[in-house]
């Protein structure tokens, strides 16, 4: 049976902590999933179409990665695609409590479905993708915390 | 003097967290007040009325059981009905920081005022009406999650 | 049916921390029994009867409470003493992690207990047992740190 | 080469824990500099002229505390005001980790910034200016959590 | 290339909560190596073959996961035994820092390991081996939380 | 008034996290006094006179930096010294719980003392001496992880 992780997410916009996390995950499975979550009442900083173009120039040269898109519960879009890993990043102990209750929920919605976590390294500790906008809106430089296929202007 | 506890909360819904606190603390004093918080500046996922109603159904069977509405501070709720305890359940480190805030400023500013909390059942760490409220957005099935007396459509 | 709580511990010494959750835990019980756990291979710091002798004439005013000491399990001692209610203080998330922990494993062994949180309070959240030994043990001067009835010379 | 801090904040309103901070803070620096962020798109509860004042009010017998407003990054006023200290009080571990977030990418994107903390005080170790806002908006009594010098009425 | 990974512990004794991780661990892994670290200074409470031959029995029916003991560093073993994952079950924050710390730790000294986490499912979140032991010097009952294999007389 | 400040720890040995939180903080004070605490019933793993020795190294060419050794409780070795300040470097939230604990008990035995904290940076906040020394015991490198003073041979 194949291994299908998906890494699901926001990605507005994608940042170098989320491009090390899929990098490393590479060797676990035989195809990663970056789900970009949309949300039909909430338009995201940056479009979703933008979002996507962005995560498929930072992945195009690893062929066990797919972009997609999608709507509604995260289990049921692993259920759809017969995906059984939810991968995601550990950062903080907030990070950690956050995603230990996503994850039990998840079980309990989708019992075959596996929560595999990775650390994100410490230089990126501090960085998520609230931030980056933060930085943006006040005219900062935030080139140095995406990915270089992420250009701005 | 009557021991007479609030647990306090939105309910936006009961889930059977709030449930087994409530149910569990029964025995530790002679009158329970769910005390639904209203504001009126913010309108809930479900309307106050309904939130009510399911849990009147739920502890209908619990004489020492009441269900209420309140505006305001919690405090002030306790003072004008001669309540002497909140009551809390405890699920996460990060709720238990959140929850000392509240319970300190609360003594401060209600001296007689004494906090109680019992905590979580395991298998219902995850759970919160926020979660709740996204299965339903999203059209899963939130009924596993909700005590049965509680109907969504 | 008596509502009967144990505080249990290790109380070497008793601080001014404990003191405070037991006195305002008592208008909630019938009974407390404040429990000194012997631990047959580990000697404490204070021997257990002057353990005893401070928690006696700290509580020496109030009638539900009750002065103990136990070996073996905690649940065990409850199931033995018909008590069904373990009443705890929380000072830090630290606390509640390990609090926790105890907690679930307890109501594994003995369905029928419950745990009972009360928090310490602002000026108490630095203290326990463990510091004031540190300060006698370094010529400090720890008085102010446990109940007046405590001399240590 | 003077030492000069930047207390950052809404102070919407400034809380006796934010006093409490700058007075321990002002044998450290040279010059504190207590800046209200503001934010072009998002109003506060108290105008920014009142905040302003009240701070004024309340550090006007100290010197070296000035107080300015600013828009923009931290950093940024920062680089152009010769500041080479961000200070911040801590009060609980999520604060830790949300100023440990903030002050590493800080860092990063202004290396020669250093980040002070010091401990809030356990009594006002459950007071932020959200509580205070809350208590004003429920009609309560918020005067013990605010400086002398803050007048609502 | 062979995808091998470590799970390493003292396992004094393997409880339920090791057991679960290693089986849902397995469709991740070709191979999962449970180490048993073993310390020259200082003994366990059961004597290591006795804790590798309780590891046998539990999993002898799951052909890809192999029990060997292991003295030095945890890397070092990993580098011999051409092994480039470390599996780790996330009970708590508590829990996370410090394997946060220690997978960082590793990381940097064997930069080809990747960490690897599980979550502990709820009704195992409290429990570990010094739980165990705990239970046993107190002459409790401790078989709920071991595996069926686990004889204790 | 001259800015004295302790950087009190056992440093078994000094690490490249400590070495980094002195040489941030010598702005801040006009004399760091690095105090190393000896205590007569517990010898380290390295002798307190190779200790202190790698320090003197370590900070040698920073006049403003002076190394100590010192019995008994910080807040005493501060009276007398006429020390102001207590640094202290923050890696986690662990880390902070508990030094929160032990400087709101160091102002209650001394009120005229402040905390100072730094963040350690994030590619030091897995590391302390416990790990280095666990490092050296299992005959692994550890001298990424030390100042390059520290020699181990």
């Amino acid at each position: 049976m194949e291994k299908i992780a998906v890494f699901p997410g926001s990605f507005d916009p994608v940042t170098i902590g989320h491009e090390s996390i899929v990098l490393r995950a590479i060797p676990l499975f035989d195809k990663i999933v970056v789900a970009v979550g949309v949300n039909a009442d909430k338009t995201g900083f940056f479009p979703v179409e933008k979002r996507v173009e962005w995560l498929k120039k930072v992945f195009e040269n690893y062929p066990s990665v797919e972009i997609k898109t999608y709507e509604g519960l995260t289990v049921d879009f692993c259920r759809k695609n017969n995906i059984g890993f939810i991968l995601r990043g550990l950062r903080t102990s907030a990070d950690f409590e956050f995603e230990r209750s996503i994850g039990q929920i998840n079980k309990q919605l989708y019992p075959e479905i596996e929560n595999v976590f990775l650390l994100t390294t410490p230089e990126h500790t501090a960085l998520n993708s609230s931030i980056v906008r933060d930085i943006i809106r006040n005219n900062g430089d935030a080139t140095p915390f995406v990915p270089k296929q992420v250009k701005f202007s």
